[in-house]
C-alpha cells in the first residue's frame, strides 16, 4: 500500500477502505458528514499506514492544539484529554495540555506560550472565557471551542456538551420507576450551565410525576467527591431522609455512597444512589455504580474535530452541539 | 514587583522569597540543590508574577516538552500529566500529550510531529523505548527520560521511579502484624521492573517473617481494574483462600473488593485488602483502601526537571531516581 519511502497516498487509503477519495478528505479535514464507522476504519488505516498530510498551509511548523483545564484533578479531565488526543493525533497534530487553577496570571503566562508555539487552535475546557482572552485569541486568530461552557460563553464561540437536562430526568425516572418517592439531589456548580440543566431534569422529572420538589433534599456541591460525602450526609440527617439520591456526578455519588457506609446503610438495599458522567470509576465502584453515561471521549473528539475545521477556516453549521446521554443501570439501584 | 510591562526580574523574584540570585537561577535551571520549600516558593513566585525567561537559546521558538504514554487508560496517568504540566508550565513550556498504543506505526508518525515541533525533551512512561526511537532521537539531540522504565532501558538514559521493593515489603508486614497468615498477591505485567520489585518485596516480607511462599496466593494482573477482579475470584475460590491481599495496584486492589463482595465478604472484616499508587481513587472507594502510596505526581515533576535540565546541555549526577514510597492506612484492613 505504501508508495516510496513508506509514504501512503490518500488513494491508497481510499481504496483499502472501499470508500472514495472525497470520503478519505472529509475524514482528514474533521468533517462531520462521515458515518462514525467509516470514519473509525479510515482514522484507523491513517493511523495503521502512517499518513502524513502534505500539510501545505502549515508546512515546516508543527501543527499543535491547546486543550485547557481549570485544573487536572478529576478523571474525568483524562476521558477529554484521550478523546482529543485521538483525533488530534491522526491528523498529525500535537495536544497540549495545560491547567490554569483559574488564576488570571496563569492564563496570561499561558497566553504568552500559546502565542510563541502558534497554536492551531484552543479547547478550553467548563470555563468562560475571559473578555481580554477572547479577544487575544480572535486577533491572533487562533479558533476556540468551548467544553461544558459556564453561562456566559461569547455567542461565536462553538460549544459542546451532552444532553444535561435529559440526562437529569431520566436518572430520575429510573428512581421513580423504582418506587422511591423521597429524592435527593446533588448538584454541581451553580455558575455551569450542565448543572443547572441537570437540575431542572430531576425538578421535571418529581413534577411530571406529581412529586413537589422538598428543597430540603436538594444539595449543592462541587463535583468533587468530598462534596458529595457532605451532601449525603446532610440528606442522611434530615428528620425524613430521602430513599434514593440522584448525584450530579460519578465522584459525589461516591461520595454518598461513602456517607450511607459510614452510617452503616448498605447501597442499594436502604440507598439507591444514581451518578452522573459514567466515569470507569463508576465501574471499578462497590458495587457498581448506575449512572447517566456522557460520552466524555466523544466530546473530545468532536471539540478536537471542530477545532482543526476552524483553524482551515472552515465554517461550523451548528455552534451549539449536545451529545446524546445514557442511563448505565448497575447495581447501585434497587426497588424502595 | 513588576519592572517595566510587566515584566518582573529574577533579582526581584529573589528578594521577594528572601533568597539569592543564584538560587532562583537553580530553580529556572531545573537543577536538584534547592530545598523543595524553597523550590515551591520560588515556583510559586515565578508562577504568580508571570516571570518570563529571556529564553536565549530558544529566542522566538516556543518550547515544548512531551510525555508520551502507552494508552491514557489509567488515572494513574493524569497524576503524572499533573506532575509534569506544573514544572512545564512554571518554566514557560508547553506539555505535549501523547499515547501510542504500543504500536509501532503510531510511534513512527509520533516521531515525525516530534520532529517537527522540534520537542526540547521526551518523557515515556512504562516503556522501553525501541532502539531506533532511541537511535533517532539521539541523532535529533532530544533527551530522553523514562519513568517506570520496563527492563532493558539503555543504561545512559536516566529512570525514574519508586521504592517499589520497599513499598511491596511494607504492604505485606502491615498485613503481617494484624496477624494475617495467608496473604494474597496480584502482581502487575511481569516485563515491568516495577512489578518485579513489588513481588520480590512481597515475599521478602513473608520470608523474614518465617513463612514460606506459596505460589497458589501468587496471582498476575496488568495493573487493571477488570484484571484484578479475575485475580481477586480465583484466590477466594481456593479451598484455603487468603484472609488479605496485597494488590501491587489500587485499580486490581479495588476488583479485589469487588470479587469479595461478590462472594457476600466484607472488607475488611472478612478479607483485607492494600493496594499500591495512592490514587485519589483508593480515598473514593468504600470503604476507603489502605494501600503504598508513590509519589506520581512528584515522579512527574522529577521527570520534566530531568528532562528540561539536560535540554540545557546539563549534565545529571544521578540517572537513577526511586522516589520514596509511604504505607496509607485506611480503612481496607483490620486483624484477622
Amino acid at each position: 500500500m505504501a508508495s516510496g519511502r513508506g509514504r501512503v497516498t490518500i488513494a491508497a487509503i481510499a481504496e483499502a477502505a472501499g470508500v472514495s477519495v472525497p470520503t478519505v478528505s472529509r475524514v482528514l479535514n474533521g468533517r462531520s458528514d462521515v458515518s462514525p464507522n467509516t470514519r473509525e476504519l479510515i482514522e484507523r488505516l491513517l493511523r495503521e499506514h502512517d499518513y502524513r498530510p502534505r500539510n501545505s498551509r502549515h508546512t515546516g511548523r508543527a501543527r499543535l492544539v491547546d486543550l485547557v483545564f481549570n485544573d487536572l484533578d478529576s478523571p474525568w479531565a483524562l476521558e477529554l484529554i484521550r478523546g482529543v488526543e485521538d483525533v488530534a493525533h491522526a491528523a498529525g497534530v500535537g495536544t497540549v495540555v495545560s491547567q490554569v487553577h483559574r488564576r488570571t496570571t496563569a492564563t496570561r503566562q499561558w497566553l504568552q506560550n500559546l502565542r510563541a508555539r502558534a497554536s492551531d487552535g484552543v479547547i478550553f475546557v467548563t470555563s468562560d472565557v475571559a473578555e481580554p482572552v477572547h479577544n487575544e485569541l480572535h486577533r491572533l486568530k487562533v479558533p476556540v471551542v468551548i467544553i461544558d461552557p459556564a453561562g456566559g460563553a461569547a455567542s461565536d464561540v462553538p460549544t459542546i456538551g451532552a444532553t444535561n437536562w435529559s440526562g437529569g430526568r431520566t436518572a430520575t425516572d429510573h428512581l421513580l420507576s423504582l418506587g422511591h418517592r423521597r429524592i435527593g439531589f446533588v448538584g454541581g456548580p451553580t455558575d455551569l450551565l450542565c448543572s443547572r440543566a441537570r437540575l431542572d431534569g430531576y425538578r421535571a422529572a418529581l413534577e411530571a410525576a406529581g412529586l413537589r420538589v422538598d428543597n430540603a433534599l436538594v444539595q449543592v456541591g462541587d463535583f468533587r467527591h468530598e462534596s458529595g460525602f457532605i451532601a449525603g450526609c446532610r440528606l442522611l440527617e434530615l428528620p425524613d431522609p430521602p430513599t434514593a439520591v440522584f448525584a450530579s456526578s460519578d465522584l459525589m455519588a461516591l461520595g454518598v455512597c461513602e456517607a450511607a457506609r459510614r452510617r452503616g446503610l448498605r447501597v442499594p438495599e436502604q440507598l439507591s444512589v444514581v451518578g452522573f458522567d459514567d466515569l470507569p470509576e463508576s465501574r471499578w465502584a462497590s458495587p457498581p455504580l448506575t449512572t447517566v453515561r456522557q460520552p466524555l471521549a466523544e466530546m473530545g473528539a468532536l471539540a478536537a474535530r471542530t477545532v482543526l475545521r476552524l483553524s482551515r477556516g472552515e465554517t461550523i453549521e451548528t455552534p451549539r452541539v449536545e451529545l446524546v446521554t445514557k442511563l448505565m443501570v448497575r447495581e447501585s439501584t434497587a426497588t424502595r
